[in-house]
């Protein structure tokens, strides 16, 4: 394969299989990508658009982005020029983040994503997406997993595939198998890497100190990152607590 | 409480949460503790014959000493002389794990582990003990947890109480909620530190490097230790692989 598309064939195939696995995608799936404009979405969203031309099965697809109220110029213009050089339709959603705070309470990443999501899942529902696919990579699944574990005594994580028990909708995570570094590539490789969207509050240090001990941890070792994610799907009840 | 007293009043009163919470002694059973002469099996050997003259349920119990030919000479004389202070009847009992490798095979932890392991169950049968107490602590646990999520992707470990299907038998581990810095102040505490074998084939290297980089995620934190074990048993299936 030529290696000038060696980090997209990379990032498509480990999609693939992660699609494949979780049977992610149904027949006439309405699948609403959540893009901030960062490498992870963005990659997301390419790579469901290719996929989109080929695979076995169709599925709509909707770029929906959430502009927020303390980054509102962010990088809607390029974001928006990208999407539409690979024909994907997209949107804008504004959210008041800053704007829905009780008084008195101050931002962080916790209330920020709690109003996302539900934005989100408010947007898919009433205009009848059947999933939501977020762009959350090895690396993020690994560190959630550690965080709980370390943090709240949990073994708990972002699972490739959710479904909601109370809506017809499903979460996937078709880069559950892609590693940072990969993703990384394959954003040089196509040359469109500059725009990660800088948040003002972006002070989740602890997850921050995680991925620095994960790396610690791994050796930044793909295969010891797998082995994890992978520990996710074979637990052993009799030999935990 | 007196500060003297304090290394042994909190290994007590934690091998008490952990013996209380997974209801490890039932009225009647006998006890079968492992002693390799290491400080934690005589933390818990020690630990097991102060709570029998105050535990609400009779359990008798006898420490056995697994002798191996390749050190036969071992510390069984301040191991005998220790267990003795301590009224605790005991047991040498020789098994000749060099001598039954198959010709061509290296010696190894895993061989080892499973000679000693194997002999533990059959003398435990044999005898009639309905327990075997093994003196895995805190930093055992999360390890070998940590072990198999990373080198075999599994998420499995040393739970504190497994009872065997096949058998009437089951093994506790009462140290299961001591740190081992706790161990190691109990052990100084009482002036029998020195006696801890050396293993000439402790290569276990892997296991050596998981404890320096545990060492590294949790900055030595009994805490975060602490909620890696709980979240052995607070498994989120649906939020995992």
């Amino acid at each position: 394969m030529p290696s000038v598309k060696n980090a997209e064939t990379l990032v498509a195939k480990l999609s693939e299989i992660a699609m494949r696995r979780y049977s992610m995608i149904e027949e006439g799936d309405r699948v609403l990508v959540a893009v901030s404009g960062g490498k992870d979405s963005m990659t997301l969203a390419h790579d469901l658009a290719m996929k989109r031309k080929w695979w076995p099965v169709r599925y709509e697809m909707l770029a929906l982005h959430i502009v927020t109220d303390f980054a509102p110029e962010s990088n809607q213009r390029q974001l928006a020029d990208l999407l539409g050089s690979w024909n994907i339709p997209h949107v804008a959603l504004e959210v008041p983040v800053i704007g829905r705070l009780k008084e008195g309470r101050a931002m962080n990443c916790y209330w920020c994503a709690t109003q996302r999501r539900t934005e989100l899942i408010r947007y898919a529902l009433a205009e009848g997406f059947t999933k939501i696919a977020l762009g959350h990579h090895l690396d993020d699944i690994v560190e959630t997993l550690f965080m709980n574990m370390l943090y709240k005594g949990e073994m708990s994580g972002m699972a490739p595939m959710v479904r909601y028990v109370k809506y017809p909708l499903a979460v996937i995570r078709p880069l559950a198998l892609c590693d940072e570094t990969q993703i990384r590539a394959f954003v040089e490789e196509k040359g469109f890497g500059a725009s990660t969207s800088v948040c003002p509050y972006d002070a989740d240090s602890r997850r921050k100190v995680m991925r620095a001990k994960l790396r610690e941890l791994t050796g930044g070792s793909i295969e010891l990152k797998r082995n994890i994610f992978d520990s996710m799907s074979h637990v052993n009840p009799e030999y935990l607590a």
